[in-house]
């Protein structure tokens, strides 16, 4: 679909750039997602992108963000502002800012008619618009809206002495559409226009701070030119990323099979390093990789939750197949129902207290006899605000683990608001219950 | 705190901006979330805002989107780049552009030294970098990190005929940080120099369509010129923004007063228009509205949950005080759970099904059963990708609300993946609840 152009005649793509137009995105009203979304996808494909652009609905601005992007860059790839409505301005102001007419794409008006009629709707007149692109431009269609994308490749010289290629990519706005076109025909396009083959493998790393990581792996970091290392760390987890790239103009295709091997290298070496922190590679979640390991296995598990509320089941639910070895779930949010529902011992709450080793193990347990299920997995503790004290603070957790004859538990104790207390308490979990699995 | 000049003589902010210096941005690696937040909030302001940019850790580039950023507005908020590495450029550059001298800060260096002191580490050498501060800016204080925020009033002249007065706003990086500073010192600098007193309204929405809500608010949406109207839409939710902003520059304080009236006014038509679709005003989500309700009228709460799988639960338990009506769940995810756990009847399975009416209001009864509670509610249906029959697609999901004699139940139809079944079906949930409790 790409034109086919040899190796060394291809003009690689020197810096792109994003520009999202939207008002919506100005007020406020709307989190700019798409510039995330293309960065680490320009990212991952090795092309390099040094801005990002934001700008309202409105033509005068539009056209000199325009110049500007022009100037400084020879790929934009911009979102948003192609709808029907009279808002909906950057495919005008981009044909009038290069001189391009606008053409009426037959294959488009069809879609778009389709696109109506499945909807069992009459199609606005306005929507005909979107029809109409720059002639010469490549349209790409867009089969969950109605804005198709557009590539244009242009020769600019509109202020400047000598022309220069220059590429645009039009995307819808809707983030559902962008991905979508980005994926089935923009990813092709760039690509073979990317000045480097790139491979990368991810590592994901679970239980260790991210100050503490990097420090055991400091000096791979360090002396790591190409494969790179780069640590993406959220709540709870930590993601390192290898990446080998290699010039397509100077360097001969044995280099990437080298890279292929250095990747390997340093791969084992982080993991020897970090141990059993890393759970994984590539794209999986933690409970995700707890699904697996339970599916491997044929085991089947149940949860009972106190603090997490629910949080747990639902983050296990969320992978389609989950049917095959969650049994259910049950959040008992007072003392009451941890007694009546799980049949917890009043004595042991009494004790020992609702948080407390003694709990969170009776109610594993007790979980995994109501579900009848092979694991049970329980949480109690202190989420906060209120309801912690000097002994028991906020952020105090227990976990338990219970399989077979043993009932493994982990006490965690967690800086931070209510919601942050929850996740992390969760995906503790996932991490007890994987690292129990291979005993069982 | 702010300087205090009296209304006529003040420059008002005639166009804002936001720059967000951080490779990781470029590099997908971090979602700018400080840019949506700070939108908002100057929105929210009243102050215009006309463009965003995003800059990686580069001197030149950075040095040059300055130049672009001076040239178009009056004010410019930036976050990033303030930390104490090598990569952190954001004052140097700025400094070496506007020709600034930078000083050292006392306060800011006690303050460094306690919050390593407070954190039971020694501090880093360059942390010191941090206490340099350009002459003349006013400091603000982070309390939760190390980099102070940093205003500075210039007269900028660089490559202009005549002098302007600008302002710069550095706010650190990290969203906790940058957002408490925003809050706790750049709000009260910057109200005096909107231009425009603003008053602003939200009504939240739920159970319609983005298109069908505003077909039946059209005409004031239409009509409305001040007070504006603006919806913003997400998963299942709607909500509609009243505003009205009366310029400081013309208008006596009286016309804000009759914004006031105007506002209620608005409010009023469109809360009789919408009916009980509205549920709520101001800060406040759906399931903190039926946690309220519920906290007034004493009354409990108990789930009984199939594909939703403890995201109702958790929907609830994440707002503080949940305790005091939530008893507990249960997720059911197989049959023999509904059966076993909850006394499901095995007939009502066999002969309607797991996904239907029947079991979904055995469910919500067996739940207020097991719990205790006065209100009993269950979910039950199909969140795909797979399980969907021609008769029971994917996306069928029965709610069921069991309290005193009666048992409400709701058929939903919802296209969409997994994930956006699973929440459109909890908040549903919780809209049940909310117009079924008036009649408790």
């Amino acid at each position: 679909m790409t034109k086919s152009i040899s190796g060394n005649q291809r003009q690689y793509i020197r810096s792109a750039e994003i520009l999202s137009v939207g008002t919506e995105i100005l007020m406020g009203k709307t989190l700019n997602t798409n510039a995330n979304y293309l960065a680490l996808r320009l990212c991952e494909l090795g092309i390099p992108s040094y801005y990002q652009t934001v700008v309202g609905d409105n033509p005068e601005r539009l056209e000199k963000v325009f110049g500007i992007l022009f100037s400084r860059s020879d790929t934009i790839i911009v979102t948003g502002g192609l709808g029907p409505t009279g808002d909906d301005i950057t495919l005008a102001v981009l044909a009038k800012f290069l001189g391009l007419k606008t053409v009426h794409h037959r294959e488009t008006e069809i879609k778009l008619r389709e696109y109506f009629r499945n909807a069992n709707k009459k199609m606005p007149g306005s929507n005909l618009k979107q029809a109409m692109v720059p002639e010469g431009a490549r349209i790409l269609c867009n089969c969950m809206g109605t804005a198709p994308g557009i590539i244009m490749e242009t020769d600019f010289g509109v202020g400047h002495e000598k022309k220069e290629k220059k590429r645009v990519i039009l995307l819808p706005g809707p983030p559902v559409e962008m991905e979508h076109i980005f994926r089935e025909y923009v990813e092709d396009y760039l690509i073979p226009l990317s000045p480097v083959d790139i491979k990368s493998r991810y590592i994901r790393v679970f239980g260790m701070g991210e100050s503490e990581m990097e420090e055991k792996i400091r000096d791979i970091i360090d002396k790591a030119e190409n494969p790179t290392l780069a640590t993406y760390c959220s709540t709870g987890e930590c993601l390192i990323r290898i990446s080998h790239t290699c010039s397509k103009e100077k360097e001969p295709v044995s280099i990437q099979e080298e890279g292929d091997k250095k990747i390997h290298e340093i791969s084992d070496e982080i993991k020897k390093r970090l141990g059993d922190y890393v759970y994984g590679t590539d794209e999986m979640s933690l409970p995700e990789k707890v699904l697996d390991m339970l599916r491997e296995k044929e085991l089947t598990l149940s949860f009972a939750e106190s603090c997490t509320g629910g949080m747990l089941s639902s983050f296990l639910v969320k992978n389609a197949g989950a049917s095959k070895v969650f049994k259910g779930s049950v959040t008992v949010y007072s003392n009451r129902s941890k007694i009546k529902v799980l049949g917890v011992k009043p004595e042991t709450i009494e004790k020992y207290g609702a948080v407390s080793v003694q709990t969170a193990q009776e109610m594993a347990k007790a979980c995994r006899e109501l579900f009848e299920s092979d694991i049970g997995v329980s949480v109690t503790g202190i989420a906060g605000p209120g309801g912690g004290t000097a002994e028991k603070p906020v952020g105090l957790v227990y976990l338990s683990v219970c399989v077979g004859e043993s009932n493994i538990t982990r006490e965690l104790k967690i800086k931070g608001g209510r919601e942050k207390i929850r996740v992390v308490s969760s995906l503790n979990a996932f991490d007890l219950i994987r690292r129990t699995l291979p005993d069982v």
